[in-house]
Order: structure tokens, then C-alpha cells, then sequence
């Protein structure tokens, strides 16, 4: 379309001359960082920056354009303030790079922990992850945690988010409480099943145990028996084992078909789940940092200064790298009331320049920052 | 400082230019956005906008400056991008303009549900938000919805977030699915303390009931008690009703001080949440929008399209507009695996013309977009 190209061509031009102004204006901006650092100024004036905005708008000629250009404005602001917080934070960032250095090799035959008993999901992820491997299990997920913290184990498996439900919370603030890495991540296709005991019918069941994940993935099938209770139980697997071992006819287990059959229980209805697409993503922890370049995503997790716009411009160095932001989670700090900590996985690799200045950008401009792993993304398979 | 005030008179200097470059942009831009839409052609080019990017990194001659100037031809891009798009989807600008419009008064006496029994601290939250208002009960929290819909009562009062444990993601969803606004919040602050039968001492206890929020803000103090079987219930009050019901000295509840007196337990152990600063955030909702000039926060809902970026260029819209982002959670379409919606809170007044066209922009650009309230922020009285 010849219409179109002339206009690009035109655009062209003005860039040109747009991107020699600007390099002018990082020259000036580089200055005033370095008189800043000389005088323990800090980067950031909010004063200054409101003056910038107001004198750019008394400047714009057809209004029509007075919002964008006041967001030119700031953006460019933003890019200069990050620019400068780069030369003045060099022990944020040489602390980072000392962590972006110490990755170590993937063990063999490695010692694995999982939580629940045999058939529970994360078993299957166990199977999943490796079949060249010891393991044992355990009750809760901070006892997962605390066998890595002990040495007692190479690796943890631990359930981090399904598709219908949503995150783990639970997983998300023991990961900040510990200081463990994410090595890998396994995506295990949840069916879940009703059993009871051997000659049980839908009709006989007056409870029905499970994890709570369970009940709300079959909330659509479970609606339909209003006066049968729901008991929450630490892992579906346990629930049915202790349904097995209690052989009363009245109660049943929501569970996978594996654990179900496992501890001798009879199917009542299977595929209960409300989506037929249900997965749940687990994560593999070790206690270091492990990044081989099959990797292709990254998890950090960082608490960001109260100020107007600071999760944009953190989001900012994603997109201006080309990074692709994956997921995004705020928890409590737990420090204080409605304070978050931001948990974000981004694509990227440890090795590539662009992944390691964005994290060194990161660490910078957060109060708190910890890269928490790079592993090889399990997610594509279904997309 | 003479030489800090001497560097930003030159960069005042550079921006008059700037700014002047940039309107010429600007122009054309609007003239490419014309051409587009009179050839039915979408805003976004990736290739071109490639091109752009290549095209500038060859210009820029002193190379610390390569990844500025990228940013900075990044941001001008989405910029442009924006303002092509606002011209182009009056259809969904006039749709929202609509529902902004249909704003109605608050209701005076009106009936209300919350969830839960007396002494129940949505009841708490009740007694908060209205003196003078009829009230009835539910067992759950899509009655709650239910109730509304159906024309039962006028408000309903819920539960949405607690300072320390986070999110309830049930409530998020039940938004989501039914068509309600929030009219108002309130704030509660919560003890969580142990009760027992009269005679009950800690020893005695075998079986603790409360809602799973009881048992994880009181982490701490359990821990100390392996032993104790934790038996999760709908509602703190309820389960103090039970526990008071059926008069066993082996059975606790986790409640509020209000709900044990009220059902005639004794108070075992006073404020065993783990933060002392622990407090609730309920939503009233109602069926229609309402907004008055003390109103200072505004709640959307939205689902963006799966472009790099596309989080990032939605929240430059509060960035740029200067309204704060107060909180975003992320959770499951449960349309296909591993989608999002976003649930966001900013500050703004539907009255206000900024607020408005950041609206406008937001319901623009994204796939599916919900204002779901405005109303008066009362998170301020505890930072």
C-alpha cells in the first residue's frame, strides 16, 4: 500500500532525528547521575519530574495529542532513572551476579521428597520428573522444605498451581520463607475420580474426604449432592487411603484413578473434574541453582517501593527486552497489613545477556529481590 | 546546586525539541491509524515494528545508550498504538460510557445478607457498614450471590482479602460470575482466640474446628500443638456454635471473642493469630453501580489479549495518569489451562475525566473487560 509506506517513511525520517535528540538527552541525563552520586543525592524527584510534565504540557500545540506526549514524557523519565539507578547500584548488582554464577550441575540418581503417601499426584510427578531416582515421602509441604534445609534430600516435589483452580498458596510463601531454588517444573493431568468401598453406591455416601483442591475441581459435580458433607483432608491419596482402611460403606474419596486402585477402592463415577483440561504444575526445589541452556524461564521474587507506578516500570524491562512475562502473583509480606511481595516467572535464560541485565535492572529497583530459579518451561505442551 | 540546575536547563532546552518531534510524529501516526481503518487493517505490526527497532539500534552512536533508545522506541510505539486504538473502538468506548453513566443512590434501609451466624466477623463487618439495615444469613458465599440476584435482599457482604493469609479466591471467582458491584468495603480488624466447653483446659483438647483461614492465621500457635487434629469448618462462628452444641471437653474452636461469648464457650487462649495487625477486607456488593463524590477507588476485571507486553502497556495507562495501583491478582479463566483474568484495583472517581478515559482505554484493549465498582477506599486508616 503505497499510502501507508509513504507515511512510514516519513516516520522514519522523524525518527532519526528523534533518536539524536534523545542520545543528547541521555548525555545531559548521565550528568546529572554522576553529580547526584558525588552528592549522596538520590535518584528519584518527584518534584522535578511534576515540573517536567507540566512544562511539556503548557508545550503541546493540538491537544489532541497532550496525553500522549505526556506519557512520552514520563516514559522517557522512567528510562532515564533507570539508566542512572544502574551506575549507582553496583553492590545490588555484583551480589546478583555472584548468584547468576554459582549454578551447579543437575544430580544424578538424585534423592527426592514428595509430600502425601504413594498415588497422590505429586507421586505421579515424582515418576514423572525421574525414573532414576530414591525417594521418600512426607506429611505436609514445609516438611519438604525442611528435608532440603537438613540435607536429608537432592530435590523436592511440591504442588505450585492448577489450571482451574489457581495458585498454591501456601507453596508461594514457604518458596519465600526458604531459601531453596525452583530446578525444574512438571505439568501432571489431573482426573479426578469418586471411590468407595467395594460394593458402595453413589446413594450410600453421606462423606466424602479429600483435599479441599479435590472438592473445589468438582464443585460442578459435587453441587448436585447437596446433603453429602465434605471433609478436607491433607492429600487426596491419604483420603483414600484412610477410606480403605476405615471400609465403611458411607464414606468415599475424591482421588486419582492411580491412588484409588492402589488401596483396593471401587470407582462410583470417574472424570469429575468441572474442566476436562485440568492440570496441576508442580515444581522441582534443590538448595542451589541450577540452569543448563535447555532452560528457558526464570522465577524471581521481589518486593517493590510504595511509589505510583513501580510495578509498571518493573514490568517495563520485560517488555522492553522482549522477555515475555508468564505469570504474576501477589502475596502478603506478612510484615505488615496489605503490603505485597510479587512473585513473577519470565522467559529467559541465565546465560543470555539480555536475561542477566534484566534481573541485574530488577535487583537494582526492588527493596527486596531474589532469583529463585531457571528451568525449562513444562507449559507449552497444552497451549 | 548550580551545576545540577545548569545540566536540567539543557535538558529542559532538549525536551522543548522533543516534544516538538514528537507532535510531528503524532500526526502522522494519526494519519497511518486513519489509513488503517479505512482498509480494515488491525493497529499492531509486529514486523514493522521490528523494523523501527532495528533501524534505531544502527542510529544510535554511542552504544551505552542501545538499550534506552530501544526502550524509548518501545514506549513511543505503544503510545502510538494507544492512541490508534482509542479511535478505533467507539463500539466498546460508548458500551462503557453506558454503564458509567447508569450510576443510582445508595439504598437507605436496606436488607442485607452476609455469610455465616451471629458473631460471625462478616457480621462484624455488617454491624460496620450499616446501623440502621434488616439482615438475614446464608451458609455460603454463592447464596450470598444467589440472595442478590434474585432480588432477595439489597446487599450482600463478603469476605475478599485478609492482611496476612491473602486473597479469597472464591470470592474472586464469584465475582467474576456473577453480574454485581462493589458498592463499599469495610474494614475488620480480626482475633482469632480458642474456645472451649466451660470446664475445657488446654490439655483436654483433641479436636480444634475452624474456618482454614482460623487455622493458618493462627500457624504459630498451633504448631506448638502436633497433636491436635484440625478440623476445617464453613465459618469461624459456626464452628463455636457446634463446639458449644455438642458440650464435649475434647472439641475447641478458633472464633472471635464476639462468637465464643455469644454461643457461652470459655476463652481458652486469647489473640493466637500470628500477626497482631490482622484484618479482613469485606466487600458490600450490590446489583447496581453506585458512586458519589467521596468515592476514591475503582475495581475492573479484565482478560488481555496473549501479546508480549500486553500487562505491561495496561498499567502504563495508571502510570501515566497518575492513579495508583492498589492491588492486582491474577487468576485461572477456567476456560482453558493456565489463562488468566486480572482483578485490579486503582485509585479514581468515575466523576473524574482522567479516571474515565483510563477506563475507556482499558475496556479498549482488552478481550473482556468488567468495571466492577466505585467506592470509598477504607484501607488508608491502618498505613
Amino acid at each position: 500500500m503505497k499510502e501507508l509506506q509513504e507515511l512510514r517513511n516519513r516516520i522514519d525520517e522523524i525518527d532519526s532525528k528523534l533518536i539524536e535528540i534523545f542520545e543528547e538527552r541521555m548525555k545531559v541525563v548521565s550528568e546529572v547521575g554522576r553529580v547526584k552520586r558525588e552528592n549522596g543525592i538520590g535518584t528519584l524527584n518527584e518534584k522535578r519530574e511534576e515540573a517536567v510534565i507540566e512544562r511539556g504540557r503548557s508545550l503541546v500545540k493540538d491537544k489532541t495529542y497532550e496525553e500522549s506526549t505526556i506519557s512520552m514524557l514520563k516514559s522517557i523519565m522512567a528510562i532515564s532513572r533507570s539508566h542512572q539507578n544502574s551506575s549507582n547500584c553496583r553492590d545490588k548488582i555484583d551480589a546478583i551476579d555472584k548468584i547468576m554464577d554459582s549454578v551447579v550441575e543437575k544430580k544424578d540418581k538424585p534423592r527426592v521428597v514428595y509430600q502425601g503417601v504413594e498415588g497422590a499426584f505429586s507421586f505421579e510427578a515424582l515418576k514423572q520428573f525421574s525414573s532414576d531416582c530414591s525417594y521418600t515421602n512426607v506429611d505436609n509441604f514445609r516438611d519438604v522444605f525442611e528435608a532440603l534445609e537438613n540435607g536429608e534430600c537432592d530435590y523436592g516435589i511440591l504442588p505450585i498451581e492448577n489450571s482451574s483452580t489457581g495458585a498454591i498458596n501456601d507453596v508461594y510463601d514457604l518458596m519465600r520463607e526458604y531459601k531453596t531454588y525452583i530446578v525444574g517444573e512438571e505439568l501432571v493431568r489431573i482426573e479426578q475420580c469418586l471411590f468407595g468401598v467395594q460394593r458402595a453406591k453413589i446413594e450410600d455416601i453421606k462423606e466424602i474426604y479429600s483435599h479441599p483442591q479435590g472438592f473445589s475441581q468438582s464443585s460442578n459435580f459435587l453441587s448436585q449432592y447437596g446433603d453429602i458433607r465434605l471433609m478436607p483432608y491433607n492429600n487426596t491419596a491419604m483420603a483414600a487411603k484412610m477410606v480403605s482402611e476405615e471400609n465403611n460403606i458411607s464414606k468415599a474419596a475424591i482421588c486419582s484413578k492411580a491412588a484409588g486402585e492402589l488401596y483396593g477402592l471401587k470407582c462410583i463415577k470417574e472424570g469429575i473434574n468441572n474442566l476436562t483440561d485440568n492440570y496441576t504444575r508442580f515444581i522441582i526445589v534443590g538448595k542451589n541453582l541450577e540452569c543448563d541452556n535447555e532452560c528457558n524461564k526464570v522465577s524471581v521474587i521481589l518486593t517493590l517501593p510504595h511509589v505510583s507506578g513501580s510495578l509498571y516500570e518493573t514490568l517495563a524491562h520485560f517488555a522492553n527486552n522482549g522477555l515475555n512475562m508468564l505469570k504474576i502473583e501477589s502475596r502478603p509480606t506478612g510484615d505488615k497489613a496489605f503490603e505485597y511481595f510479587f512473585y513473577i516467572d519470565f522467559t529467559g535464560n541465565l546465560d543470555d545477556g539480555v536475561t542477566r541485565k534484566v534481573i541485574e535492572d530488577l535487583a537494582c529497583e526492588s527493596i527486596d529481590f531474589r532469583l529463585i530459579g531457571c528451568y525449562k518451561q513444562s507449559c507449552d505442551m497444552i497451549k
